[in-house]
């Protein structure tokens, strides 16, 4: 399992991830599932990814390929983050196909789905969750943000404080805390986590951090917000 | 679905369910999901209910049918809770066979799980997860707690703050912010809420309340928790 979750706000995109990746309780493993492909000031795009690994994998590494040859479309030289979106889906559809073809009865396990974000100069930052089959929503006003994996441990908190007004520095806060609630309830979602922020208009990373098991603010924090809602659960009356 | 939480306390215990019954989000009905089996002084029995209504309803019948003839083994004639919850996995395993078989390919719909809590005098209150096939998990000091139906929007709460020394007073505010989280994030869990008692070694229940979706003092505990979690949000530091 994974939880990765996106928010797109009027002051830029806010994206955060686990690593943990497992083939049974007994078999974990660490893989990055956030990926950035950028040319700055020209666009920025951050794909995270949950799901099969093989086929996630695959369908990152079909895309590099892509990159790499200026007369192939891709995700570097696509007009708009929509026909970004639509690349990252044709690819992620035609391998979770490929893969499940090979795995017959078993081909459930063959999925992943992805969310998109980003922002090309001249165009507007836009972020959308790609299903396995390829097609995708887009987050808008209303639901500001996006969530792959395992979500429900962590939306309530989301729901409450994320409107498209927050501010970058609230945004960390909040995906960092929906994602320490995740963290708590189920154990396939596991540190380090990778965030990153594009900010509106800069075409660019303009933060990326790697926060690992003995991140003392992430410690502090989550300490911080336990004793926050033992304190507010005591002065609440019934 | 459903969301249904019991709490098995030193002071007693504590039981909490919706009624939202439906078939597709078009058909949504109201059905009483726990029943209350009471011999004041003597024994008193909750059994909160989830999933196929036609299974948790026969399995219902079928124990009041045995409750009213004293020659048959009936959950209100075991000699100790753990024979009542094997009762009650009994029938509903029976139960569900049955209907599963009936029903082929779409066998799968045809699952209930239940939660049984209860003390009889002389005896020790106890609190068993039932699971479909019959078979039955304990509530114990370090999980003082079971949930059925939609069980992750509120299991944080629970989790920060339900131990067993946990006062009926904090146990009440406890399960209905559970819920308040459960209902705000699943349409399939709905007002009214069915809540009940049992203080330790009373064998009675002390307290029964239908809260209905009007309940202004359950209202004003929603928004009051809705504020100190965004005010809690607010004072975090990262």
């Amino acid at each position: 399992m994974t939880y990765c979750v996106g928010l797109l706000l009027d002051a830029g995109l806010v994206l955060l991830s686990d690593t943990r990746t497992n083939a049974g309780v007994d078999n974990i493993s660490t893989y990055r599932k956030m990926f950035t492909f950028v040319d700055p000031g020209e666009r920025a795009i951050v794909i995270l990814t949950a799901g099969s690994l093989s086929v996630t994998q695959t369908t990152l590494a079909r895309m590099d390929d892509a990159n790499s040859d200026p007369d192939k479309r891709s995700i570097m030289n696509a007009g708009t983050m929509l026909e970004v979106a639509e690349i990252v889906g044709e690819t992620l559809s035609e391998v979770s196909a490929q893969v499940a073809d090979r795995m017959g009865a078993k081909a459930q396990s063959a999925r992943a789905s992805m969310i998109v974000a980003g922002q090309r100069r001249g165009g507007a930052a836009r972020m959308f969750l790609i299903y396995p089959e390829g097609n995708f929503i887009e987050a808008t006003e209303d639901t500001p943000y996006l969530q792959i994996g395992e979500h429900k441990y962590g939306k309530p908190i989301l729901d409450r404080v994320v409107t498209p007004e927050t501010t970058i520095e609230d945004a960390k806060k909040a995906v960092l805390l929906s994602m320490d609630s995740t963290l708590r309830s189920n154990l396939s979602v596991g540190m380090p986590l990778d965030m990153c922020i594009i900010k509106t208009d800069t075409q660019d990373i303009g933060e990326r951090r790697r926060i690992s098991a003995e991140d003392e603010t992430f410690q502090a924090m989550s300490v911080a917000w336990s004793q926050a809602l033992r304190d507010a659960f005591a002065e609440i009356e019934i």
